[in-house]
């Protein structure tokens, strides 16, 4: 699991947007849905945009699979565009989660360059679209629970 | 549980993009994790732009929730907009389901209409993207399941 | 008097946009000032778009004269468009009118493909655009009483 | 009343598409219609955008209402905008009239700034567009008459 | 043959665009070229864009290929554009035909969603559109007569 | 006929979108079917801009009409349309012929700038596209035989 | 002749653009012109737009055409526009002229508003450019001198 | 300090957008600074274009430097670029300020025409911004003071 | 003088756009206007861009300046605007002419490659346009004329 | 105070645009004008954008307000943006500096994606805007000092 | 080596963007460079579009790769780009070479209709561009030299 | 020699695209045709932006000139395009690399940011674009080479 920039400050930052869950909330709730998958999560939160290239250029060996909610780089990174799509072609697919309805917002959100590449997107459930994207990446891996 | 246009045709046409799964087999499915949830789930597909404008105005007092599949017209319909942000305003959620990820395809499939007045959004899991639907408007609805 | 889609919900649907009055209400208001005008008033509501172009182009030798209000139809309907345009050109002029000032809403609500055809529009009184509309098409159809 | 630029020539200026009807008519008709409904109807034409901003300006505590016919600036003004929507906040709604439907006209009249800070528009009646607007506003003011 | 909206009105709508000859006629003229040819021609017209997905996607096993001219939703619709490549994907292709040069009129009627999915395009050519359409549709289904 | 810019390749140049006809047989299908229809058909091929205009101002009191395929020009040019709008004032009619479904293809090759000025466009049927564009300008200039 | 906004200031005003000939310089000369032509030039400098459609308006009957340079307001003003169609309509052609080149310069000074109304144009040759519209326009008017 | 449209009306209009200082207190303010600052600070308010623009051409020899707040004029005037352009060339510096932060309204005010010619802008401050406006064009001048 | 693509036909082609004046006469007019004013006018006219292109290219150091009517080509070609661009640099200066006021016409047609290149503009004057035009190139030239 | 990308080359680079003044002059007469107004000044320079965003998402609980001079991350970082409308959302008001005049120069510089969530914008004063801008800030703090 | 457009004037022309080497000179490096390489450089220069067109199409066959420099051809020529796709599909490939930074010039020169279909570009060294480019090449034809 | 995001992965990322050498031995390969060209050269990779905008504005007084694939930042970059401009102004150039054509790939891909402050552009030979950009940067530098 990749959090984005400024997911760090979640559950106190605009709550009326991005609701009161924190960051450590969600990770927990991943980690024991995981468990019940049958899988291990491991998450990190970056700020900066070549972090997270570096962390998605590390996952082929490492990870099964990506679960990301890439927040303000959705709209204009196409570093970690091009990194998903790399890793893609290496076996490890991406599934992208957003906690809004991305689509009902400012107008330069209404373009993701990273969807194009992730294999499957959850949005607007709040901290739910995290729980829904880890089932479906499960379902995706092979694994039930989708 | 709406389909919309040429979604009849589903698991013959252009299966590379929308795979093999049958419409009677998704509802099915469908009805099933219903069950599993507690929930009724009712199912119908639609070519018309206009009967599926109807189709939302008859939810509310009917059912709880809405899962939609616009198909096609979720690129063009302000009609079907129009019907979903009225039964919103009526205390009737929906949630958007998409088989594949519409932005990796056309141009003209990259706006959604219909976006803006979904509580929220799954697209890119095949079948497995009602599935999850259903459990997010679960969720939403306050029952158990995502 | 032709109701375009979602209309029929008028009344209950966002009334802070559309008001309270319901549809049977105005088409009442519609009939009276009718009969003061001397003139009948024939109402019908459809959420189609071809429903919809088969009744304008069943109004020659039917009617004098129509009075529409499009809905959504009035940001995306070519085919209107082109009925519209048909029955001008064999004597039947038409009025367009909205309960809203649509120029102040969504960016996708600014273009009306109706307008053009139509030889007169009434927007923004809720409905009194209506009443105000049939007295512009009585006017029209050189009838007193605007 | 405020009429906008150009309008001094009405019923001189292209009678294809503004009619013959002169000004001081229209004024005459605006007067009686306004005498029928009991209000006191006061017209002015001016050419200069800053003129009219003024003439807005000066509205509140003087007149209850403001019909105006932006002419020209109806789609360049963004200070004919501002002006109305001050003295909106201020308690003295507009109405927009148009002789002819612009929508049907040159692409650059496609874009009206001032339609979304008016309450009503009426266009594409000719002459009858400002009887129709004032029926409308005076409705808007609470008196009987649409 | 599926005849789209509006085109019920033929020989009597804007004869200075579409000519004089009635729907009747060309659909004579079409299963008399068609003996000629060989094929059975069945024609059909639909106001309805959700009529016409239907229509289409009743294709497949049905009839070996469809000419089409989608009128007014040629430029509007997603939905037929859909229905024509699912069922091209199964092996009925469909020729498009237009009685007048669109690319000559309105801005808006610039746009095909329609052609390319359609195997060949005829245009500008009045009745005689359909006749040139279905020889070039036997052409493509291995008959003799382009 | 008017073969344009790069058209001498056929048979040999992407095959796969144009065919494996080569030009000189084209020709000689062209002469044959205009000899059934009693036209005599005249054929040259020019890969310069200004030559193919200078081809069409030679047309008025030599040819009756004219079959023109501008390829790559369709899209670029304005001195053609201007050409061919000039002839097409002095009563010689053009109709536009293309092997492949253009709108199937490149952004840029979406626009035509000549099909305004032709009288009809017959697209998509390969080889076939040149036959049956000779049978609607034939039925244009009064012949028999579309 | 009509100079419209900040030619008061030329000769003072950006040399290296607009040269270094006062206003006053222009007028002497083309009224030196016009004597030669057998033409009395009357001229004048307005800065507002609204005086500038007022001097427009009271053409008809007063003079027999219009030499304009509307500056800034060529770019902006659709109110001057519709005055020279409304005059221009009544008899009164009218002839552009700018010191400079405007197509070489920013953007937004691409879109002449007033270009579509004018009889003529005449641009780039500095205070020559007076000199030119006057022969141009007295040779419109029937005059002897272009 | 020239004050631009709709500014008289200051502490009445929006004033949740634009406070309730009144343009007195505002002057009075500006001209207690300027006395702090060593200058003498002359205010007139306008809402003509036309006006604003003369006002701006009479500033050489008059003035050292213009504090502006164009308001509406902001967005659509070329003519009052033009001035300040031309004064600027002959050495008189303008400062832009705003009460509010435009970059955060209306699409249409995004869009700034006057900004590129002055030497500097202030926005967002209420009030403030032209306290903060008129100690920067001090600085400009050489006096001391920001 | 250089005449762009079809004006070969000039007198024949479009009257009612571009006047019944021929070529010749154009030239013969421009050749006795040339005598009075002391320069010797040569005439070409060519449909190719890369002859025009040629053309301009052999200027230097055979003629003193260039008068152009790009025809079609003013709106496609950056090789004409080059090659005017390099011999501006090499002294010799340039003056486009235009029959009709091109800003009135298609959308496509909007757009001049070649006046940014040019010293000066003359439109809209028909034949007139040529004879304004040489004036000015003369007074450019530093000749008594205009 | 938070200086954004390549910053720390200030005094060294294009010297014509951002003036001669190092980073570290700014810095102590901030201090020093801090000072003055009561206020301690805090100051730190970084090149990525995530160690911006991390800074930024430091603040609250650490400062009272930001000034900030995001530099190329102005016009190109949603993410910045979000951080400071998060931490605004948490009482921490920004306001946003510039040395040069960003609207005179490149076009993808028009664009702030930033301004928008400051409170205050101070552009085009050279080093002089960080000073207005912390009184501008201190002013939005409630002290005196604006 | 194919030369587009004006480059025979090269070295007189524009010397500030384009260098002072001539044509000829850098033939002569060319053919230096190609025997070092082992390769035969012919080299033509055409002003017309067709005729590069047809050196193009001439080169299956005759020569093993392209070099080119379409000049004002990169950015309107379709049928160049058409010309190159076809000489690729048949193994001659093209690679395209610039004297100037065309990113760093006009808005117009932004797009490269070539670009897509050629294998490789170099720009921005001068003459060095070509001597780059004729390396790239011979390494892309499987020789030793890049 | 700078390396942008995601170019780690080299050899092992779509190799249809990228080719199977890895980025070491690029750098092999660059330091062996240095030595040979009298030059050292340094490599460094970095996916952050921050990180390559520090390392370019650390580049003055330590290396003569950069060679730089800025990958994915080529198109979203400001702030690497102002540290090249940067240090271009202070003497050293920079030229781009790129492995594939950008110009024949996605739409978001065919903006260089980065290209208006290269002297030059090498792109489409694969690895050997480094060779042939360190070839063209030498000769840039004044050495022999090239």
């Amino acid at each position: 699991m990749i959090h984005g920039p400024n997911l760090g400050l979640l559950g106190r930052r605009e709550p009326e947007i991005y609701g009161r869950t924190t960051l450590a909330e969600i990770d927990a709730a991943l980690q024991a849905l995981g468990s019940e998958l049958g899988l291990e999560v491991r998450c990190l939160q970056r700020d900066g945009e070549g972090e997270i290239v570096s962390a998605i250029g590390a996952a082929p060996g490492s990870v099964q699979g990506i679960l990301i909610n890439p927040a303000a780089y959705t709209h204009t990174s196409v570093a970690i565009r091009d990194a998903l799509a790399a890793v893609a072609g290496m076996g490890v697919p991406a599934v992208e989660v957003h906690l809004s309805q991305t689509a009902a917002r400012d107008e330069f959100r209404q373009r993701s360059l990273v969807a194009g590449v992730c294999r499957g997107t959850v949005a607007g459930f709040g901290a739910g679209s995290y729980l829904l994207g880890l089932r479906g990446l499960a379902a995706l891996l092979g694994e039930a629970g989708a």
